[in-house]
């Protein structure tokens, strides 16, 4: 046996999952010194809702942000999480696209990519993949975890395989939604680490409580690589603390090997940090049992909440409750995470309030059933598939084949706003509102938004 | 193997540890149906400091709380944490009025008593003990854990055996700092469960967030009780949350075939009854690693601020946090745990403040050497002790023995005030105190304290 490393999330997940993405770079740059002494395998930093957040409410560039991060931390890897053929954006690129960003995050200080896909779609990941093997990176596959009669252990084993084929250089368990439990960690993690030789990584939210639980589970059946996050942006609906899981592996066959003082100043540097993001703090970022009473997870059931509440609904938020496991049946058990949670709670919503199951069917619901996402984990309803599109053909190839390179006209539409191929990516994921930004960089008039006063703010969140 | 058994400390250590122990009578009788209806293998909701707080803060009389919480919960065993020979005050009592307590919250509705002592001195438990094996109750002996060169599992393996052989039906681990580690909880709970026939209890607080896999690691090794808080008043320095636990071992082995649902509906209830006590919540009731670091409990850190801020010396916290476990040693090792950790702590203050060590020796210290609290686990300092009592005799006799029935003076003292032997006894815990609560009961003028506004109190805590 040998020591576990632990990647320390606070720059990402911790503060995308706790105050909305909000952290601004400048309250990073001060601690970096110590972070990068602490000795952690990897700092997860960039990607995820990372990359919008930047551009649409702090008004700083994300490229530059990374830049920043690079230099401040010489000595430890960069992470970042990549949605595969969707990038950082909310549609799938064409693959000059994918290439592109890899190859300019790579260039600018990630060191490792961890790639998923949705529907664990593995022909979303392909280009990504490739593209960081071609940038000579850490290209980490990634299972999206969810609980299905088709997400079986062989399932999870046959997938990580094909990740390897892929050149996956370690392979990440992403359960944001803190689906696991401890035993079906350690089932999960001992079918991986029989079946593949590269490292298996845990990711699992504490939404439910349980995820502390798992780690040690996952460790004890040899997973060597977990991702925590510092105490001050630890727990809830993030994931378990660092100090914490050091402490419990502290002498043991297990020991992490890092300093708890160090840690600890760590922890006391972001506690003080978080108070000014007080305004972002949401009830819906604390630990809820509910996800593992009906899959529903957390960040999904309170935009629910949200839009039962504006349709003057909110009585039968339950019914809505009821039928997500019905509708996430109907389209062959995808996991829940952006963008399937919005596709299958909008129609759950609908098929309550409108009284009658499919009576309106949204257009996301019918682009998901041609298979415009990529291929569901089962096969989804005929009769719903027959209803939402009739005699139209089902498109059944990578969902990117049916996309022409874009760079091109990316970087002709943008134009003279782009100083680098950076600024075209940034333009390619959010189109209006990169060029907002570019404009205003270029007339020097960005303003970050103001930070709201603190107030028990009941602000929807998305799992991540 | 066989199911998990659960204790949820909602009515008593929950809100003990997170808000300072306020909850009133009328925030639990209207959940108390459905906490009945759970099948917990207990409900703690007395005992501890709540006994205090009714009396001081609430203007409850804690016997009638009792009652009517027995009545609400017809069908679940109810618990009690005992001080041993100081109860539920702050001195030793004579034999007589620790029977007398004893039988009478027997008659008024606890079925099982958790008694401790602060040093782990099993003499201080001996006369309670015997009152709960002669009131036909249930009657927990409990270790108070700790990490020091002498507190090895012998020592602890040893108090288990000279427990059962003083009646315990059952041994509770009282970590009450959260100082355990999920593996020194594997070694102790295997230690004890292959040593003694009696069920092995787990209280550990999550103030380190270790207890959920100190919890996990003790049912492995054959621990079958575990004591968890509704997730409205756990995790920080309170208990793992009911619903995780649950959750973590549904469908295994050792399923504890307690219902989510049912629990999330408790859940929901207690989350809005904090909201009302958001005034006590507090910064030091939060996950902090501390302890973990120096073994100095969260609520003993957060009073030593109190104290040092008073002084105008809080920049040198750091020498006092350093001083601690070198009076700890000095005075051999005792847990920190009410009363030790306010002996401790205040000499540290002083050893740092005055310049010199020992220049000042508090009382408590000198009452402390002289055995006046029983003995301590190891040997105290040889030098500190001449300088701190010169030639007088250290009492190695148990202190009890040194008091003479007091029920007979007590009962003549209060007088007409009292209606009934509970009435005495409430006046033995707190004499002033408890006067003055009667005669205003008898006036009819009882006013409880009235619920501060929420605003982020930095108001210390202690630990239990
Ligand atoms: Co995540
Ligand atoms: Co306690």
């Amino acid at each position: 046996m040998s020591s576990v490393h632990l990647t320390d999330v606070v720059l990402r997940d911790g503060h995308q999952s706790l105050i909305a993405t909000r952290m601004r770079t400048d309250d990073m740059l001060p601690i970096c010194d110590s972070l990068d002494k602490i000795g952690y395998h990897s700092l997860e930093v960039w990607g995820g809702a990372t990359f919008d957040a930047c551009v649409r409410f702090l008004k700083e560039d994300p490229w530059v942000r990374l830049k920043s991060l690079k230099e401040a931390l010489p000595n430890t890897p960069l992470q970042m999480l990549l949605r595969g053929q969707n990038l950082l954006g909310y549609r799938h690129y064409a693959d000059d696209v994918v290439t592109a960003f890899v190859h300019r995050a790579a260039e600018n200080g990630i060191d490792i990519f961890r790639v998923f896909d949705a529907l664990n779609d593995l022909r979303n990941l392909e280009t990504a993949m490739k593209a960081v093997k071609s940038a000579g990176k850490h290209a980490q596959g990634t299972i999206c975890y969810t609980v299905s009669p088709v997400h079986t252990l062989d399932l999870y084993v046959e997938q990580a395989h094909r990740l390897v084929d892929m050149g996956a250089d370690s392979i990440a368990i992403k359960d944001m939604a803190g689906l696991l439990t401890p035993y079906a960690t350690k089932d999960l993690v001992e079918a991986l680490v029989n079946a593949v030789d590269v490292p298996i990584h845990l990711h699992s939210h504490a939404t439910a409580g349980l995820a502390a639980q798992c780690q040690l589970k996952a460790i004890e059946a040899g997973c060597r690589h977990v991702d925590t996050c510092i105490s001050a942006f630890g727990g809830g609906t993030s994931h378990p603390a660092t100090e914490s899981l050091v402490a419990a592996l502290k002498g043991t066959e297990f020991d992490t090997g890092l300093d708890l003082e160090a840690l600890k100043d760590v922890g006391d540097y972001f506690r003080e940090v978080r108070k000014k993001y007080a305004g972002f703090e949401s009830e819906f970022t604390r630990e809820d049992i509910s996800v593992q009473i009906n899959q529903v997870p957390g960040g999904m059931m309170s935009n629910l909440a949200s839009q039962m509440k504006e349709q003057n609904a909110l009585s039968r938020i339950r019914e809505v409750f009821d039928e997500i496991p019905k509708v996430r049946q109907d389209l062959g058990y995808p996991p829940l995470v952006t963008p399937t949670s919005q596709i299958v709670g909008t129609q759950a919503v609908m098929n309550v309030l409108s009284g009658e199951r499919y009576k309106t069917i949204t257009n996301e619901v019918k682009r998901y059933l041609q298979g415009g996402y990529g291929k569901s984990p089962a096969g989804v309803d005929q009769a719903l598939l027959k209803q939402a599109i009739g005699n139209a053909d089902v498109e059944e190839g990578r969902p990117a084949d049916q996309l022409s390179p874009e760079m091109e006209r990316l970087t002709s539409t943008i134009g003279d706003l782009a100083k680098s191929e950076e600024d075209v990516l940034t333009y390619a994921m959010f189109p209006d509102m990169a060029e907002t930004f570019l404009r205003e960089r270029e007339d020097g008039t960005l303003t970050p938004e103001a930070i709201p006063e603190a107030e028990g703010s009941s602000r929807p969140v998305s799992e991540g």
